[in-house]
């Protein structure tokens, strides 16, 4: 009976992400379901109808965020929530958000075959815009829930085609106005559990199943202007350039060093955007724009990095005669998750025989914006070699099926089992 | 008397050079006449007006070079050709080639005024495609007169947008098949001269009117493709990357270096091009490709240049764990230009009273290829700060006149005045 349930339950997760997966299905082999696209609303439309089949009631806040309620034996008590987001990146993989909205549509679906009624109210939730692909702003539907969401700020954002943010609120029927209406009072959520793919490859290192999330790095992001001395490659000797790319391959270069000495925290360093100007093969070039980021999970060692990194700036503009101008483009906190909600984790991994590994995120999830809403807890899945954003991403069924299991058993534990 | 007419003299120059700057003057504030556009086309339409007014009687050769010949005393003799290219890079400077046409076609004015007839026979040549812009390959033109051209390889170029070489000849009434028919039998010219703005600094820093250049300096280019993995920046841990920007910025610092540690023949090494790919803030780089080139007059000397840049690749492949794919994209060699002619041009500016500095090209001119078809002469008149390839690319008229002058006694000497 047992391996019979099994079977069906981790058909059900794997039938619904391969629903997902025709929604903005591209030709590249992955899925491209921008924020607030037609392809989103697809899917939001697939979560819907989902919820009405498992008898959820559905609403939608003022930035978009779907939030399906099964009620407990306690209206008045506060819900504990769980989710993740449907939107992708530009040809991203199919795991990545849409795992966790599965995986917490599928914990609902085994409460109601087993006919368990839990005390507190459990809420499934859709984040709005968790990726930045749109509006190079990130999470902004946990955001607007957190009250981090500045309106004068979302009002000036504009997409990859310039589209102003408030136009495409109001082409999906939100009110621009309304967005802070979004925003939960603390007493209303108990508990929120976040379930994803890891996007890494430490539990893969590690032999473990379970990633128990207890602390969120939060990138710095600089932009990085050098500004050299255009000059044709044949004629300028040696001595006499001010070469903008020999001078960023030494920032480049700087970011690696310096992020592998601050070994206490793990920060991570890296150079992901150079763009080198004029381009041409017989061209020294004369600009180099480039986008540095720090991650950590401690905000002191992270501005240390920021600190080191400018203090190389003025040294290499000195040496080479170049001018370097740099703008911190964001700067997130790092999140510490609750440790009572990680001990629930940690102990259902146990209780179940499932190792687990206590880790960090690098990434950024909704989840680091509900932890200053309430108690919020993250646990990770591995995804092959740490693939993600890409057609290749790939989480075993296996993997998944132990993932939904320790999220179903937490969500009893912090929501109560009605006593039958 | 003197003043006078070198004013007027000095006002034709600039006079048509202003003419020429209306062709492909573009929305950035320079030029741009790639090799067979129309505006390419439309300089050289000019180029026949004025040799029409001129009394020169122009073809067109297999390849698209106009020459114009002004006949000698003795029409068996061969002629002594001195000029320059009109295309431009892209929005380039108005002295880059045009100068050298200019120039050359006031030789001819003012021997038409001085009613001077010369014993060999002159030509003004305007050569095709000599900026590498368009198909990636420079000096097109002088190629095919010297017979360097190979119409295997040709009609496999493709210029930016992908259309091929042929299609373009074409485009312009040219017989692709009959491309090789612009060779050039050594016995048919005395002697080639050409003037061109330096697109350096070394006669700005040692004040020098005039370079007499007697060598040229050849590239050698390097397709260069670093790939390692790409991966999130927030989950990747420092050292399990394997980060293609920062294996790249290791050669960009090598190719510095390389060039640097060679003083003998003061080789110089860039690295113009480098494309990061996805290109993300939060992607750690997969993909860098790359065109390294180093110049020297030395082909040795740049052989080991690549020799040693080759196992620096190797070093950084084994220590980043990243492929390192190089592909020479050019090899051209350097050209020592003719030692009569080099002492004729000294000895003309000693006669001036001009100051002179002997000199090696770091750029490569028509007057490389010219080099393999008849003893050849290159003079440069200095250009301000070095830019070049570039809407700020200037020369003041006094420089030039001085330039043109020298020229113009030169050619004298070589193509001998006819007694009156």
């Amino acid at each position: 009976m047992n391996v019979a349930i099994a079977r069906s339950r981790q058909s059900w997760i794997a039938d619904q992400l391969d629903r997902l997966a025709e929604y903005g299905r591209d030709g590249a082999g992955g899925m491209t379901r921008l924020a607030y696209s037609v392809e989103d609303l697809q899917a939001q439309h697939w979560f819907t109808e989902v919820c009405s089949l498992l008898e959820l009631t559905v609403r939608r806040d003022g930035i978009g965020n779907l939030i399906a309620r099964r009620e407990g034996d306690d209206c008045t008590k506060p819900a504990v929530a769980l989710g993740s987001h449907l939107d992708t990146v530009l040809n991203g993989g199919r795991f990545d958000g849409a795992l966790g909205v599965v995986a917490a549509l599928d914990v609902v679906r085994r409460l109601n075959e087993n006919k368990v009624s839990t005390i507190h109210p459990l809420e499934v939730i859709v984040f709005a815009a968790e990726e930045s692909t749109r509006f190079g702003v990130s999470t902004i539907g946990s955001k607007a829930i957190a009250g981090m969401l500045r309106k004068d700020e979302a009002f000036n954002w504009t997409d990859r085609t310039g589209q102003p943010f408030p136009d495409v609120l109001r082409s999906c029927n939100l009110d621009p106005e309304q967005l802070d209406r979004a925003v939960r009072a603390p007493d209303s959520l108990k508990a929120f559990l976040e379930l994803h793919i890891e996007q890494g490859v430490s539990l893969e290192y590690a032999n473990c199943q379970i990633g128990v999330v207890h602390a969120i790095a939060a990138p710095t992001r600089l932009k990085v202007r050098v500004i050299g001395q255009a000059g044709h490659s044949g004629t300028t000797v040696m001595h006499l350039r001010h070469d903008a790319l020999t001078a960023a391959a030494e920032i480049v270069l700087a970011v690696e060093r310096l992020a592998l000495e601050e070994r206490t925290f793990q920060s991570v360093g890296t150079v992901g955007v150079q763009d080198v100007k004029p381009g041409s093969p017989n061209t020294i070039p004369g600009l180099v724009e480039m986008v540095v980021e720090f991650r950590s999970i401690n905000a002191e060692a992270k501005q240390a990095l920021v600190a080191e990194l400018i203090k190389v700036f003025a040294k290499i503009s000195e040496m080479r005669g170049v001018h370097i101008e740099h703008q911190i483009a964001s700067d997130e906190s790092p999140v510490s998750l609750n440790s009572d909600v990680c001990a629930v984790l940690k102990d259902v991994c146990s209780a179940q025989g499932v190792s687990y590994l206590d880790m960090v995120s690098g990434a950024g999830h909704d989840a680091m914006n509900m932890a200053y809403v309430c108690p919020t807890g993250l646990l990770f899945v591995p995804c092959r070699h740490g693939v993600s954003h890409h057609p290749d991403e790939y989480a075993c069924e296996e993997d998944i099926l132990i993932g939904a299991d320790v999220l179903y058993e937490a969500v009893l534990r912090l929501a109560g089992r009605k006593p039958q």
